[in-house]
């Protein structure tokens, strides 16, 4: 803390509480998370906790909202580090979930939509901020192929076939996590790539995959 | 039960546990569903069910075994009453789960993508069984592309299809239910439908929707 002159470590920040229950939600659910789990990770005392956040739910609030504001640092940014093309930056950013599911032997997908079909009924401000989530996401895609400029047929929309581009990213995660295999993933972004080819965008050619993947049993072996 | 003269309606048959962890799972989510939920709703006493169910994970397994057993007589059958086509077929069985949505607000989407995306680390027995429920739904739409007989672009198999397939409703049921708007869901089966097209199939079109649709809000006002 800049300017602050006696440290104070014991004090756990508002920042430090809101990363401990985005990883925590991320990998355990919300469900499944408990305040002494988030009180275990950062060390904290309760009362610092419920000083800042009264309930389980303004902690989700919180997850939420820095997932809406951290679209660019956190998603876009890294995802389309040296990727130009708008269309290959609609793949690029495909191809970050795809890593993540192998790199973490299907463990992440997506948190946000992890978290919409986790919680049945979310009280009207989280949905609103899963909502807005998904709108930022499909926003950015829209972006995307607008600035391709390529013109899609008129019964799609570039609204529409952003949702579709989140649709594919959504449905390819939930079925690469539940078979444990990254096939199903491909194939749908074989689909959605074959789609955007025959709507006249200049799609990229998948990039060439790390040769270790193929390695994955005996580095599984190796590493656990 | 045939053949018993003493009727014992107390004794809650294995079939009404499964059936009431059922709609419980389905409602609720997996974790927020208690075993005395199931008991309060099947009215049965707790011997009796862990008579039959050790634990609240043997229920769910059996949940799932029936979802994969019953895909033809509580899904596919009720979907493709009247529907010959196989291609109308496919779209059939989207406008089903659109039909859900619809019908219950946005509340009900797909039992098995929403236990595939709460259950973060499923034990290996309910992976698989949800594995299961995912390859039967893609292997009955893998028929209807075969027996269209049309030719796919090498580029995508009927199986990859299939899955592409899959992969569009449940991420437009999510989608949909996020945003308790059908929009998203009729983006993504657009999507689809345009690409099907492109692809050589004869899709039909759109069903004319019920006219009730759009006085949704006016009939949530009376009904709530």
């Amino acid at each position: 803390m800049p300017g602050t002159r006696v440290p104070r470590p014991s004090k756990t920040t508002r920042q430090q509480f809101v990363l401990a229950a985005m990883q925590l939600f991320a990998e355990k659910g919300y469900g499944a998370t408990s305040i002494a789990d988030i009180l275990q990770v950062t060390r904290a005392k309760a009362g610092s906790l419920y000083h800042l956040f009264r309930t389980k739910q303004d902690l989700l609030l919180a997850v939420l909202a820095l997932y809406r504001d951290g679209i660019g640092p956190m998603l876009l940014e890294p995802a389309w580090k040296g990727v130009d093309d708008p269309i290959e930056r609609i793949f690029a950013l495909l191809d970050a979930y795809r890593r993540r599911l192998v790199d973490t032997d299907f463990f992440y997908g997506c948190p946000i939509g992890s978290l919409a079909l986790e919680l049945h009924e979310p009280d009207p401000p989280v949905r609103a901020l899963l909502a807005t989530n998904f709108t930022g996401w499909t926003r950015a895609i829209e972006r995307c192929l607008r600035a391709a400029g390529a013109r899609v047929a008129a019964t799609v929309s570039h609204r529409e076939l952003a949702s579709f581009v989140l649709t594919t990213m959504e449905g390819a995660v939930m079925q690469a996590r539940t078979h444990r295999a990254i096939a199903t993933f491909d194939a749908a972004v074989a689909g959605l790539r074959d789609y955007f080819a025959r709507l006249g965008y200049a799609v990229p050619r998948p990039a060439p995959r790390r040769r270790r993947r193929t390695l994955a049993p005996s580095r599984q072996g190796a590493v656990r």
